[in-house]
């Protein structure tokens, strides 16, 4: 038996998210469909960060058990062929039978996409969350900041979902503009349900005036969800990269 | 009754293509209703190129007749509310009564994109061609000439469909190549149906060594539609501008 880990890239418009579940396609669903008409042989393969439906991937990671003897390099051609174009293995590598994409991730990289326009973009509209007011980006920086560090982000918190503990570690967080994108990027050692996204509505409604400066910080302190912005929407998020 | 020209994008993998049919949605349905709930009046709506199913557009023209009083001014914001998130009107303006998008066009201008890459992408497979060969451009380049002027473009026209002439004045073409992108660039007085799809597979054949320095020349001469390259997929076919 082997373990291999796979790098995989989504668009995941058509998907109910990654993790397999009774209604909908789901993008497990679609690589253990896939993997087993290569490999000829059933696995369970399990992701480093399970996305919600709608989010994207540019750099998930995977991880199965098999006894298939395709060498990895070839496993994502091979399995390539079996997967809607949508989805691709973009590497697969052999890895010590201990390796788990989850509990092994020290951290995760998402980046959040705004489109700055009042002009509509049917190309990058499905890409980025369309928002058409003047965003100050120096203020929303400003903001940003007060993530940074070991803290109990429980504001930012779905509140249907609930894990034994809101605290987690934000590691970096950057806005850019360039022309009229703006990307959010926050990486930590992990994310609640929910949390890039309800932090982007929280920035952009800093951005666009709604919150006065100071609100970030006021609004962690309250660890109350009702203070914080709305959720962004799921098809400007992109989960960029897993370290280990 | 004023006659309105609107200037329109759309991501065409959803549709079955520009014109009203029975089967199917189409960009021109959309665009229907949607004008009738912002106008409270129906109009039928005019392209001035009927792009086929899964084809894109940046820069699709199109006209209506129409009574309702919204300035012209508001009318993308007014339409687009009631439009997908793939189709987009970018523009609308109001035009003398006998301007119609087909009849005056002089040109249209189309891209083809190719991803030139062994690698898949999910992000760039929606909107390109994948071809996995190594693509000689200058090659592609001096057969990509023989294209311009005023000739019979018999060879290039789907076979299941014939037009009263067909020959087609070229006025330019360019192959540009940026990172793992090629674009093929056409613009022409008309253009016949699938003709920049089967310029475009014949030239990735001649691009990958399948057919010998001259064979475009000799295709065009032939008036042959079997002796031209295969039909590249619609997904990498993009109507950019339309002059008039």
């Amino acid at each position: 038996m082997r373990t291999i880990k796979l790098t995989i890239a989504y668009d995941g418009t058509r998907y109910n998210g990654w993790q397999v579940q009774k209604n909908g396609n789901t993008v497990q669903a679609e690589l253990e469909r896939a993997i087993e008409k290569a490999a000829k042989r059933r696995s369970r393969v399990h992701a480093a960060g399970r996305t919600d439906a709608g989010v994207h991937a540019k750099g998930q990671v995977a991880h199965y058990t098999g006894s298939s003897d395709i060498p990895s390099g070839k496993i994502p051609v091979a399995v390539n062929t079996f997967l809607p174009r949508d989805i691709a293995i973009l590497k697969a590598e052999e890895v010590s039978s201990g390796f788990h994409s989850q509990y092994d991730a020290k951290s995760k990289l998402y980046s959040y996409y705004i489109f700055n326009s009042r002009r509509r973009d049917p190309f990058r509209e499905r890409y980025s969350w369309r928002v058409p007011y003047e965003l100050d980006i120096p203020l929303m920086r400003r903001e940003a900041g007060m993530l940074l560090g070991r803290q109990d982000f429980k504001c930012f918190q779905a509140r249907d979902k609930r894990e034994r503990t809101s605290v987690r570690d934000i590691l970096s967080v950057g806005i850019k503009r360039k022309g009229t994108t703006v990307r959010i990027d926050i990486e930590a050692d992990g994310f609640l349900y929910n949390m890039v996204r309800n932090i982007t509505g929280t920035l952009v409604d800093s951005g666009r005036g709604y919150l006065p400066e100071g609100s970030v910080e006021e609004i962690i302190g309250s660890k109350d969800r009702t203070k914080a912005g709305p959720t962004a929407p799921p098809q400007g998020l992109f989960l960029m990269k897993v370290r280990y």
